[in-house]
C-alpha cells in the first residue's frame, strides 16, 4: 500500500478502504507518513468529504494507535460526556456529581483549555488542594469511593489525533466534520466510553455557528457510535451568549456553588439536567423516570442538595479543600476590578460568546499559548444577558483579576477588554425572541 | 500576512490575491513556509482550482523566483518551444534548425528524461562529443554562430517551481490545470521567451488522456501567456501511438537523421512543420507566407536537405562528431536483440504510448530514478504502426540495447518488454479511422 494513491483516491472523491486508513493512521502514528502528504490528504478529506464507514474507521483506527482505557471498574455501561466547546461552560463539575446521585459512576478525562473556551480541568485546578493529575492506578479506588474521578488527559489516549490535530491547526483544515467528529469519537473511545453523551454547542461561542452545521456533527457523531457500538445521543444547546453568570475559573467554580445550592440560572439548569438525565438513561440507571420526568428530577436533585453533597466529596477525594461555610476554598481571590457599562439603552439582543471567551482569556484567565500561566482569580460576570433590558450607564458586565495577576499594563488591557465587551454585546430597541438553552436532541 | 489565512482562503474557494500569492511563492523559495503547508495549499487549488488572474500571478512570481535569462542577443523575438511530453517525440532537433532556415535563432533549455517520457538532452547527448551542459556565458557566441544553443536547464530558473514541482509529485497534486500550466509557463518566462509555441499532447502516452483535457491545458496557458504579455500558441498533437518510427535516445537520433534526409513519417513531418510555422510566424519571419503555405514551406525544407544542413552545424558548434558518411557519430550502437511478433493477425489499433516509454526504459533507454544511468543504444523500433494490417507471427517491434548493457537479467527483461509490448498493441479485426497528428491549433 502506498499513501500517494491513498490521497489520489481521496483526491478524485473516492471512498477509502478500511485498509487505507488503517494504513495512513497507522503511517501517522509511527510517523513514517510524512507531515506535507498528511496534511495533502487532510485537505483532500476536508473538500471531498467521508462516507460514515470511513469516519468510523478513522475513528476506531485513531482510537487504537495508542494505549485504551478498561473502565470496566466503573460498573455497568461507562458513559463519558464531552462538549465540543463554549463560554462559560460549567457543566461537568454539576452532572459528574448529578449522576452519582442516580448511581451512575463516571471517569472523566477533560483537556485544559486553549484559546477562548475555558478547560474543565482548569476549573477544579483552582481549588486549593485539588490533584488534577490523578494516577491512573488510583481512578479504581477513587470510583469505589465517591464513584467519580476527573483529570487532565492521558498523553497517550488516541496519539494519532494528537498528531493531525496539531497539524490541521495550521493547514486550514480545522472545519471539517468527518475531521472534528473521528477527533472527538477516537478519544471517547479510547478513554473508554461504553456510551456518549454530546454536548454539540451552536452559536458564537461554538465551533459551530449555526444549528444546521451544529446537527450535521452531531448526526456524524452519532452515526460513528453507533457503528462503533456506543450508544450516542448529542444535545444541542445554545452557544449563542456565554453560558450562566461567569466565565473564568475560580468565578465559575463559585457559580457551580451557587447552582447546587439552588440559585442556578435556567440555561445552567436546562442544559445540566438535559445532559445529566441522557446519561443517567444510557448508564440504565433511570429506574421508571424516562423523558421529561427523568430531566425534572434531574433539575430538582440539583435544586435541593443533593448534587451539592456529591460534589463536596468528589472534591474532597481529590484532594480539594472545603472551607467553613461549606464551599470549596480557592487558590485565589476574584477581584473585581472594573465595570463595564451600557453605551445605550435597549434590550441585550445578543452577546458574541467568542468575543467575551477572547477579553477574559486578556484578563489572564486562559491561555494563548500551550505553556501560558492562568490567573484563576480573572474573568468576567454578567450582569445583564440576552432578553434583558439595560438603561445607558448600568453596569453589563464586571471585570475580575486575581491577586497573583500577571498582567504588566493592567489598565491598558482593561480598557481593550472594555471595548471587546462592548462590541459583544448588541443591544436593540426591541426585545429578542425567546431561544431555549436547550435546542434539540438527537439520537434518542 | 499569514499562510494559515491563504490555505483557508483557497479552501473555501476565494480568489487569491496577487499579494498572497506572491507571498506563498516567497515563502516556498525561500523555505519559510514549511512542506506541510505548501502541500495543504496545493491540494486546495487542486481541488478549488484557480482563475486566470491567479494563475497567471503564480507564473509570474514562480518565473520571479529566480535568475531570469536575457535573450536579447538572440535578435528580435525569441520563440520558446515546449512539448508537454510524449514517447518518441523528436521534435526539438527537427525544429530548431527548420526555424533557423528562416532565420530564426533559439536557445532551447531542455530537461532530462525521467519516467517514460524521453528528454531532449539525452537524445542530445547521445551523440559523441556533444556537450549538453553549454555554459551561459557561451549561448551569445554559439547564437552569433549557428543561431542555435540546445542546452541543459540551469538549475537557478524558477526554484519555487522545483520546490513545488518534487512535493506534487509525493502528495497526488500533479495533475491539476493550474499547477501544470504554471510550472510549465514559469520556467518558459524565466528562459527568457518572448513567445511560446506549445506542443499540448493528448492519449495514452501524454499526461492528457483526452482532448478535452488538452485544450483545457492549452487554453490556460495560452491565457498565461497572453496575460504575461507572451504571445503563445498551442498545437494540439496526439500521442495515443508513439511518435515516429522509433523510441530511444542513439535510435531517434538516427530516426532524426532520416527525417532531414527526407524519409520521414508523415506524423514527425506534420508535427515537426506545425511547430516549426508557428514559431517561425511569432517570430516575425514567416515574411509572405501564412497558414498552409507556412506549413507546407517548412515540410519542404524538412525534406530538401535545408533542414539537415543547420542540423548538422548546430551538432557541430556544440563538439558533436560528424563520421563520414554525413551523420552524427554516436556514442555506442544499437545492437537489435529480439523481434516482437504479432499474436493474431488484424489491424494494428491503438499503441499505448505510455505502456512502450515504460518498455523501453525497461531496457535502459531512461531513468527511473533521477540518478540512473542510461544506455544510449537501448530502444524500440515499430515496424507496424496504427492503421497497419498485421498477420500472426509478423514482426511489429524490434527491442534494441546498447553495447554497454548493464543489463544483468537480460532474457528475462526481454521477455518482460516484449509482453509489456503485446501488451500495448491492441490488434482488431477493422482498420481504425484515421487520426491526424496535429489535432487542433489554439490561441492562433
Amino acid at each position: 500500500m502506498n499513501i500517494v494513491d491513498i490521497i489520489l483516491d481521496k483526491r478524485y472523491g473516492r471512498e477509502l478502504s478500511d485498509e487505507q486508513i488503517a494504513f495512513f493512521v497507522n503511517g501517522v502514528t509511527n510517523k513514517t507518513i510524512p507531515d506535507y502528504q498528511i496534511s495533502a490528504l487532510l485537505m483532500a478529506i476536508v473538500l471531498n468529504g467521508m462516507n460514515e464507514r470511513e469516519m468510523t474507521t478513522l475513528t476506531i483506527s485513531m482510537a487504537d494507535s495508542g494505549i485504551k482505557n478498561d473502565l470496566s471498574y466503573v460498573g455497568g455501561i461507562a458513559v463519558d460526556k464531552h462538549s465540543t466547546g463554549g463560554v462559560g461552560d460549567k457543566i461537568t463539575p454539576i452532572v459528574l456529581p448529578l449522576c452519582r446521585t442516580f448511581g451512575v459512576n463516571s471517569v472523566k478525562l477533560s483537556g485544559r483549555g486553549l484559546g477562548f473556551t475555558g478547560g474543565t480541568v482548569d476549573k477544579f485546578a483552582s481549588i486549593t488542594g485539588f490533584n488534577i493529575d490523578v494516577p491512573k492506578e488510583d481512578f479504581p479506588r477513587l470510583v469505589n469511593d465517591v464513584g467519580m474521578v476527573i483529570s487532565g488527559q492521558t498523553p497517550d489516549l488516541a496519539p494519532a489525533d494528537k498528531v493531525l490535530y496539531a497539524l490541521r491547526d495550521v493547514t486550514g483544515t480545522v472545519d471539517s466534520i468527518p475531521l472534528i467528529a473521528s477527533s472527538i469519537m477516537s478519544k471517547k473511545i479510547a478513554g473508554g466510553a461504553g456510551a456518549i453523551v454530546l454536548d454539540v454547542t451552536c452559536g458564537s461561542g461554538a465551533f459551530m455557528k449555526e444549528v444546521d452545521r451544529a446537527k450535521e456533527l452531531a448526526v456524524a457523531m452519532i452515526k460513528i457510535g453507533n457503528l462503533a457500538r456506543r450508544r450516542t445521543v448529542a444535545v444541542i444547546t445554545d452557544m449563542d451568549q456565554p453560558l450562566g453568570l461567569t466565565c473564568g475559573n475560580i468565578i465559575e467554580m463559585h457559580e457551580v456553588y451557587e447552582v447546587l445550592n439552588g440559585r442556578g440560572t435556567s440555561d445552567v439548569i436546562e442544559v445540566a439536567s438535559n445532559i445529566g438525565a441522557w446519561m443517567v438513561k444510557l448508564a440504565g440507571k433511570n429506574g421508571a423516570l424516562e423523558g421529561e420526568s427523568l430531566v425534572n428530577e434531574c433539575k430538582a436533585r440539583i435544586m435541593d442538595g443533593r448534587v451539592l453533597n456529591e460534589y463536596i466529596k468528589l472534591i474532597k477525594s481529590q484532594g480539594g479543600v472545603i472551607g467553613s461555610n461549606g464551599e470549596p476554598v480557592y487558590q485565589d481571590e476574584c477581584n473585581m476590578v472594573y465595570e463595564v457599562k451600557a453605551s445605550q439603552t435597549g434590550y441585550i439582543g445578543a452577546i458574541a460568546a467568542d468575543v467575551i471567551g477572547h477579553a477574559s482569556v486578556q484578563l489572564g484567565s486562559g491561555r494563548i499559548k500551550k505553556d501560558d500561566e492562568i490567573d484563576f482569580g480573572a474573568g468576567i460576570s454578567f450582569e445583564k444577558k440576552r432578553g434583558d433590558a439595560v438603561i445607558e450607564g448600568e453596569t453589563i458586565c464586571k471585570l475580575y483579576l486575581g491577586s497573583k495577576t500577571k498582567l504588566v499594563d493592567k489598565t491598558e488591557t482593561i480598557k481593550r477588554v472594555e471595548q471587546m465587551v462592548l462590541s459583544a454585546y448588541k443591544i436593540s430597541s426591541s426585545k429578542p425572541d425567546e431561544v431555549c438553552a436547550v435546542i434539540d436532541i438527537l439520537g434518542v
